[in-house]
């Protein structure tokens, strides 16, 4: 076996979601697959190799994962825990292993994120019988660790396997050992991931915040003690994720070219405006019903707020723009993505039709309203956790995902201004709530981002 | 409607196939689709359309058209000439009109290559009435006409057919119409088409050679006069054809990549190997009965010879060659390719396997043998047409197409070397001979371009 | 030489600058090369032919030519018409000729739109001694003919050298001859042009409508009385194409990714803020005194506006954007531009900075103000041409490239709403106003095409 | 600081160099820079940041480093070690450190390779003071240590400084810290070297066999013992990176496109044939006195018998190939690739041109030459490294890169066949060979892969 080992990371952007490829000797392994799948086949292709195994280290809940359709056009083999019900795969313990020419894959039980989760140790047998890296799934993170929340009625019970997971069988592993976990940094609002994508074993032992809560109570009062969010979406994604999905990208019907009579009869019949432009175009002209979510923000949130069988028109700069968003869209679930509104606004705009603006307010007539009392709610929809860190004083608070379930909480009789990290969520809560019927919305570009540059007085 | 007409030609290399996608107003419409067909769907978004017309010019024997699997992929309805019951798609009468923006397009019925064969004039409707264009399939080429062989019981009727099609429809359309065929130049051995792929018809009309026969009898006579040769895979073509396949390259499993062993062990359960390296690479090593196809020659040789319900293994120089030809393949309806030799043929020699060769032999000997009156068989495989205007003296002709059903005009007592045009198709010629046990094979790298180079005596 | 010809069509966006590639017999030749032309040198490649000839229709005056840099790559020939003193390259005369394996291009003296120009007619010969094809450079376009107002103390004899070019010797090579211009469609402010880019000469004859002034005189005057606008980049460009620029893109500094305050720091010592997002997201949101040109007007626009000799910083949506524009600038000769704003306005609105609107004003709220006479100015930027076609009520016209000289026609006490054909030009107009000290500024998103969309009542 | 850090490795192929770029807060580095260095510029902005400082490990041998040019494309600075006296850039000391964003990269003199080289630290300090990663260039490798011979006079006092280097100052960094070598798997005839491209400090310490010489004496002996090779090209490199050459690939002339006419022409002028098809194309057929050495190969033999001050045309099996070469050839310092020959050997096969063939010998038949002691030269042109693991019985050994010098220990009378691994550096010795005018030579494809599979009975 001369020729070169390859592993390769396969990003899903927004979620951050990373996956794997590693192969030696003609053959390869994918871990935990996205539902695009025909990287992994390129990246093997380019490598003289063929997928002939297919890990997934948990159930997911956070995308369609891509295993069944990868296995269709590679005829690869998966594998997941035992501890579930899976309706496709194999299920495997601990011990079990895979070789790839002088590679070795061993499973590793690591439950405490879900029952079933497993982790992944390399080996380069042709070198060493110690361990090289580590594939972790959503166990050990880089600066964090799993969520534990998923089995609401034993919370103890989950973060005390996870404690039993990374301190008994992961960090036993060594120092030395490459760390190579399922998501990474980069979730526009996750909190304590490391803005690093690579590490170790024992720089995380040493370093991981969470990883200091070294008594197994401690670890698990602390993540007992976290906030979590439950996206509606999830339901549906274990769903699919237990059946073992077939989606198929490339069999998508490809999106139709809405003129703009075209795209509002489409949208009269019951078909979604979803508009991805950025805050700054969504504020300055936009249709009035439409659902913002700016493109990178498209994977974290569209599974809040987009149903699963009413039809989606996509208005965007570009095309390509359009093209991406319903690829995000897909690896949620969502195949009813019809097509796209050319010429985006100015299309609109250029057929004489209505459209309108939100107007945008920056953080210092924010403060000053609040200094001069002025009658308005500011609706910071920002995390329970972003908030306690710090908030403008006499804000409203609601969680942008839980807006429209707690809409009566906003008076319609004054102005409403959208507040989050940075404008991202706040123009799509302005968005939901002039779908709502409130008249006098406004957007906070810059948000708390520019409050903090400006030292603007908070409440903790 | 502000924005631009596109006109884009979309060419299957090797068959040298020209599709067409053309399109205004966010429409667009496909002439003739080949199979794999997400480039038609990229092209129509990069330019703000959606493709809402599938149309073929005719029944295809020489390759998979992709209608059905694009207009699955698109919504678009499929059209095409109403003198032939096909399964599927719409059939379509002479002035049938269909609109994209400001472009018509409109059916003329031109029979001849085929009954059902018919033209597509364009006009922009919104400069004038005059057509600027016209999709002429197989009935003009630039330089050539259309085949009138393929119903053999009336030869002259269907010649007959396209000189009305040509002098009576098309040619009257005005000098000044752009001509777009369904096949262009680059058919390694075809005869008579252009080395140029633009042209209109006035030009046509003044210089392809077959349209200076002006008179009806003598175009009839000459039409005739042909000779064409009928490979066995048109029929399955045209079985494939009339249906409506819908095959989805994307869907395809991805191909295996076999080490020495497992490539052996493969071929010898049934799997067909193709060696589609260079004649040269080819003379130097390769593996005793795989047949050898030079990858550029795929598409216009693969039919003649290979089956199409058994496995094909491919030996190529890399991987990237090796998925080429796969595609090459599939667009003739061969689903079979299972994989490819990993480190191609040096991945074989370094296993201890055996391997052969086939001496390269240069006309400067041949020339020498032929006057010293050496026994040796020299066995020309070039069209009849090719042989007419030129051979070697003492030359065995059998066209490369029949060359395994007329083995047994061959001698296996003497040498046997194999000849062509260059040397690409002699070099699959001795991969025949040496599969059906000739012994003493070689092949002429050259042949009767360095003979022509060198002044060689030809017979005529 | 049995090898395929190729001809591709390479397009400068925005300005539709159309150029060639023409080659056979492993020779090619550029026709109008821009300067960013590794394009030219990869096409040549992948049909294993070398650029030999580089041929320029006339000095151009709207783009830096690329001749220079593509010879120093390839070791080519430039040659151009002889009637003007270049600093570089080989003048040619009527009746010149180039061989290219079979293809022959020979020199036409088509004088007209400048007094050196040339067309190249294209001869197949290994097929026929007709014309196949003519590159008209600014001779002839599809649906139009080249402007004739460059020598202002000649306008009559230009505008006749122009119809003695077309009607004595282009249209003289035949109806079948297939078209080649240096400009197409989908120039957004142009007029006339077709929106189609594939034509003949006989095509031309009988549809382009100013060809249908078949009297000297009439078409004469026609040329003479129309309309054209001379940006000031024109001289920097003449002058440049005079001396033969060597314009190496890929030497250019990479862009330095600012941080909001280095950029705010780089723009008070003197570098230009040019914002190129859409129109919707600079009326949502922009930084004071910036100059707004949306990406695809850049082209166009950007010379009547920016300085040669000042430093440029480009906000835009992403990074590509940013570098397609420096692209853009480049090829209008500006090699000032330094870098992008990093995270574009989001980056700059989190750090706390100002920011202002634009409101965008609906045409039906422009009506209705004309309406009862409310006190604002409807500032119309449109071409002359366009105003004539029909304008709002009571609108001041200001062609927007004349706008900064003539901003003392603009009353500052009372709102100004910018107005053009779809909104694009508007919100230059309307940056350009906000640099000048006006307060009330708003832009009309849909202008004009809405307008005739909604049925507007419009004097003519 | 919140976005993403972001590390990327750029190969190049053959040579195995790993250079690497850094960045977070807008900043990147790049470290030992290959001289077609688009590449970084290009990852740089797609994650939003410029390259801001250039780091050079040590003074490169083996390839022409590109920090000039790119230093001159973005502005950044180039830092070397203090010990070398280059004529540019900036000398750095131990404890020097750079922040880019929250990264700090910080200098660890590491001589022992080369008496500048250094070391990189690289620490995240948003996150802890300890190092997660270190570039050690040529000091430290996955699976083996950096060669120290390159000053004959004090073989013992290089080993023991390198000793030094890594066992007091890089592995007391930590077993956690990621390592980032200058050079990986996939030097085809490297010895040693790990075929993973991913490690740690503990790792290595664990488990490098070289590292397991932990008394200093002991790794002092084992490297002085050591035997490498020294290309003649290296002199050249030295001085080149010396100096700080500013080689830019973009502006070198394009490849030519030379028919066979013109390619024998330019040959007989002085051109030096190169011909780096596969080995089995070129024994099939090839043209005598070129030199043969297949693509891959390029990289590392190209310096030990290419002159830089000759032109060098290329035969290829496509024009792809072609450039390729010419792009490795660059980042050794040959910028003097003129073209390759149209068509490959097909094209010049069909000009009549003579060609000759070496035809291949299985190992089957050498043993049983061997056996049957026939009277023939196996010339074995592996490393001495290699020979001493075991030979054939009876060969001759010579080291490919000494055979031009070594000529006449073979004798002209016997036939001789050249064998190495697999056939690959045999096929190089094989054309030296022919051009030295040996008239019976052969290729043994398979050689000692083939023997090993087959178990032939080795000498040791």
């Amino acid at each position: 076996m001369s020729e070169n080992m390859f592993l390769e990371k396969v990003v899903s952007e927004g979620i951050s979601h990373l996956s794997y490829i590693i192969g030696h000797g003609g053959k390869a392994a994918v871990i935990d697959p996205r539902c695009d799948c025909r990287i992994y086949i390129d990246i093997a292709a380019r490598n003289g190799a063929e997928i002939t195994h297919i890990l997934e280290t948990h159930r997911n809940e956070d995308y369609v994962i891509g295993s069944k359709v990868l296995s269709e056009l590679t005829g690869a083999n998966i594998y997941h825990g035992k501890a579930f019900d899976f309706d496709y795969g194999t299920p495997v313990s601990e011990g079990n292993r895979f070789e790839l020419g002088d590679l070795e894959l061993s499973v590793i039980e690591t439950p405490g994120h879900t029952l079933e989760s497993i982790s992944i140790a390399v080996r380069d047998k042709g070198f060493s019988n110690d361990p090289i890296g580590v594939f972790t799934g959503d166990a050990l993170f880089i600066g964090n660790v799993g969520r534990t929340d998923f089995y609401p009625d034993r919370p103890e019970a989950m973060a005390g396997m996870l404690f039993d997971s990374i301190f008994g069988k992961l960090l036993p592993l060594g120092d030395h050992v490459l760390l190579f976990p399922a998501h990474g940094s980069g979730s526009i609002c996750g909190s304590g991931m490391a803005a690093r994508e690579f590490s170790t074993l024992g720089y995380e032992r040493i370093n991981n915040p969470v990883l200091q809560n070294k008594e197994r109570q401690k670890f698990v009062d602390y993540k007992v003690a976290e906030n979590h969010y439950l996206p509606p979406y999830f339901k549906q994604m274990e769903k699919l994720n237990k059946e073992g999905a077939t989606p198929h990208f490339e069999n998508l019907k490809s999106l139709k070219a809405y003129r703009a009579d075209a795209f509002e009869s489409a949208s009269k019949e019951g078909m979604k405006v979803l508009d991805i432009r950025s805050p700054e175009a969504l504020a300055g002209a936009f249709i009035e019903g439409s659902l913002a979510i700016p493109l990178n923000m498209v994977p974290a949130y569209a599974g809040w707020f987009l149903n699963y069988s009413r039809d989606i028109g996509i208005i965007s700069e570009n095309v390509g723009d359009a093209i991406t968003a319903s690829r995000y869209l897909f690896r949620l679930g969502y195949d009813c993505v019809k097509g796209y509104l050319v010429n985006g606004l100015t299309g609109w705009e250029t057929s004489g039709r209505q459209y309108s603006r939100i107007n945008a307010v920056h953080v210092k007539e924010l403060v000053k309203r609040i200094q001069e009392k002025e009658a308005f709610t500011l609706l910071d929809v920002r995390t329970k956790e972003e908030v306690q860190r710090g908030r403008l004083p006499g804000t409203l608070h609601i969680y942008l995902g839980h807006l429209p379930n707690e809409l009566e909480k906003i008076s319609k009789d004054q102005p409403v201004t959208a507040f989050c990290g940075s404008g991202l969520r706040a123009i799509i809560a302005a968005s939901i709530l002039k779908q709502n019927g409130f008249k006098q919305v406004e957007v906070s570009l810059g948000s708390m981002e520019a409050c903090a540059a400006l030292g603007c007085p908070l409440e903790i």
